[in-house]
């Protein structure tokens, strides 16, 4: 009778001796100190199927706000089975006459397949400025470049739906109004850094909650 | 008047000396050299926004076929958006009773959102041989993590449609049944390194085309 | 007598089979195609020292526009000699009352020294659209990380000067001004996405040369 | 007299403060946390010329089982010193008759050189599935490509001994045989996702440990 | 009124869950364990903007000592804020007569730019041994690539001084006097490794504090 | 019947638009463009298992020389199926009384395992330039952190024989003595940034033929 097991033993028996053992993964605990190449691992013994399921996307985001539009992310911070991965989604819902504004994420590129209704997507080049402009039907995927402003916007009479996937577990994301508008830098700074007018500057932070 | 664009054209005067100039992005020129990165890139003076979208996941792949399933790419080669950008997509079709059968991505991490219907997901873990499964619903996602064996059953009576994303342009796909039975590699080896019996090698070599 | 030499001799006596041979560096050929790692490598026998030096950093940039204010670079596209060395230049001047207004670098981390007077500068975070602002003066050093909104405004009575730094060879630069309206993205659009009044985008437009 | 050592102490007078202080190296610390990029460092002070010495490869590993063959590993696990470089080893013993069954590394590429009798070796591409193989003699060496599926067969009257290295610490290894038949997932999903026959992969099961 | 910061909140509503939480940056907490990657993050709570501006290069090096130069480092050991982030930098004040001696930096490359002075620089590639030797102004910038030997020498009568960044935030620095004669590796292997005669490694054992 | 590889067909029906089409490997192509990841690939259709397979390392390195050693290396300019896989080779001769001398290896680190005779091996780290030293048996291993000087002297009265693997395609190798004396880098510049006297300089210069 075969007995290659032994083998299969004899690989692993010095694997009880650290944390995490075998990279095949390395499922984020929170618990543990963070560093530059994301969360520490989850011992193998803790890891299960539910490590590597998400199922907070399955549910329709909020879109009853000013952008009419809702954001639902799955990174490391959220779903702890991509840490260390290379990857992670998101799920975007934006009602008739929503918006995502403008934004970048530091640190990844963005692909964007839509599953329900039409979006106009954009991004803008940092060489020429250039503007990549187009309305994505159901099916359609669109690449944003790593770091570059894009936006999308709702297209059609429906709800839009769509999912997208990032070239990092912890992508990041920079809303633009958000950066500028939503915090204590003086108005005065605003202005002298974006060429903004006083009083849209005033207007801005008002709505946004910023001060300064 | 202002004229800060006067530094805008200071920036980018001498981009024109090269084939690529600034590294927004690298859309894939199929005509010129490849190497270990990814493609070479198109001039950007030629490229457009549909570099940067695909339409082709947007249609139904064929399951007229045995798996009763279709895998339809949007890698590099098919999309020459996402060259070097470290992301790419495919979609999946499964009718009922289809399967996409047990395979690897050499080059990537992959996650898979269910659109419709409901999928049974697996891997493999390479340390201790752990399998991963779960059955997944609509708007759930899954990752599977690099390099590891891994399959998709369909799990209800509906065609189930996933799109999946990879942490690679280009990530590489290794079917199991065909790496061992759709080519040349004589049975006798296959037997000898898959512990296989002659008789089932032998068969599933002649369903896939295989000789030797 | 030694004859060690017969030794180095053996190592590179394959070195002339190949464009490049050795990657101690890839000096950019421009004439060549570009990848997503960067340049092409001139052959190794036509570099010269002066591939890695820069000369271009030493002069003061033109300040005599509307920001008061020139950025220099010495990126790869400029400057051979740093392409696919993960690091790259530039030169700041900043004439009293000048900005380099906000804008982000896509591919890379930036840091700071100044060299003559004095700067504010700040940086914007994703996670909690937290400011980070500073007075530099001769000799601090400040770092941006990838991908962050930040600026940089005179901050005494003399014109300043810094060199920043990069952790990449094309850092990229998207100033944000000129990402919404130095191009032809519809008034409309810029307006749904970033929430300014339409006077405040035409103005900026018709300062910039956008049209739409 | 010099004192040029001066200089020296003032380096490193701040390394004091931090666990691992200067990266020359990282040497595995199994009872701190592992993350994406590997194990914790140890305190440099406490790291000796032993931890980049790693001896037990000088001892033939015992080939007295079904595969007549043994793979004894060098990697992080076992040799911290090789944590966070990029590299690691194994030896691979195989008498007469033995094999080393098909396999894939999720995280890396393989050298093999061989230093006793003679190896049979393949690999399959994912793209073409196009088989390659050689015998390979004393001293000849083999590159196994990351993530694909390879073997090693001895193929002379001797016991061959090879050494093969891996381009990361943590290469992992996932044997075909053991990913499918040596856990408990159920043999109807073996089949599905295999195409093999309920009795083949009953039998494996069985010789396994399998369950399901 | 609009409420658009129900967004905001929504994202990093999970945020307060791990050490780092969100990956904009992650500085150097040095009472935490160090990875492969670099130092372990700081909580973000308790991140500020001194963290990512560092002073010390404000103030020249004591020149006082055999080499009549001073580097002064600003790696993330002693600037926190640069910690994962790809880069670093240090000054070098070389008075008149100084030299700083032939040395590498095992983890990056260099880019140098004299702000004071001028500076004899050179590198030496691996293929050839080609030296690569220029004299810097103000102003000018000098890459060397990664791992190469280099050296930097006064060219003038007046102190030079020079900021130096790195494509790493930890580089390394390896002064090859240093790692010949001052540690305890015997004369006589010294000798042999490197065809230096004895008189000649024991006089500079003496001067450097090396034993053996 | 079956008809499964109808998707085998699908998946790679594109593939022959470009150069390379699917990177599983990138086997070099000498004749192309070399860029900062390495050379351009070969066409699919040319690379036969040859290219992956390497017999130079067979044959003993010729020791008759002055070292007493030889060192073959099978780096991706001699070895063309590494390219762009992260690992490569050398075999090292040490006839008794040999020396393979200070060196470094600015792209990559190294580990040694024994086949043959014993080998004292050392490198110093950068930190404290403190000294890792072992006398190596047949079957040990070792690791030389990337871009630290280190070196292998016989140690025993037999011809040692080792194989070394790297973590790059194209590691670099900078004998110290040859970057010192065996080119035009004028002796008082190498005694200035050394310390050595004049006439070992010269000494040295002479032996390895340097000039200036």
């Amino acid at each position: 009778m075969f007995h290659i097991f032994l083998l299969a033993l004899f690989f692993f028996s010095t694997s009880s001796l650290s944390h995490g053992a075998v990279q095949d993964f390395c499922v984020a605990d929170f618990m543990a100190p963070e560093g530059p190449a994301g969360y520490s691992c989850k011992m193998p013994a803790k890891v299960t199927v539910d490590d590597f399921v998400f199922t907070g996307l399955g549910v329709a985001g909020n879109t009853s706000n000013i952008i009419k539009a809702a954001v639902t992310p799955a990174f490391a911070t959220q779903f702890p089975g991509v840490n260390g991965l290379g990857i992670s989604m998101a799920r975007l819902d934006i009602a008739p006459g929503g918006v995502v504004p403008f934004h970048t994420h530091p640190g990844g590129s963005e692909v964007l397949v839509v599953i329900q209704g039409s979006i106009l997507a954009g991004f803008i080049s940092s060489s020429a400025n250039t503007v990549y402009l187009k309305v994505l039907k159901v099916g359609d995927i669109m690449v944003f470049p790593k770091g570059l402003l894009h936006f999308q916007v709702n297209a059609g009479g429906l709800t839009a739906i769509a999912f997208v996937s990032f070239s990092s577990p912890i992508p990041g994301l920079q809303i633009l109004d958000f950066a500028l508008f939503a915090n204590d830098l003086p108005s005065e700074l605003v202005e002298k850094t974006t060429f903004l007018d006083d009083a849209q500057v005033k207007k801005l932070k008002a709505v946004l909650g910023g001060t300064g």
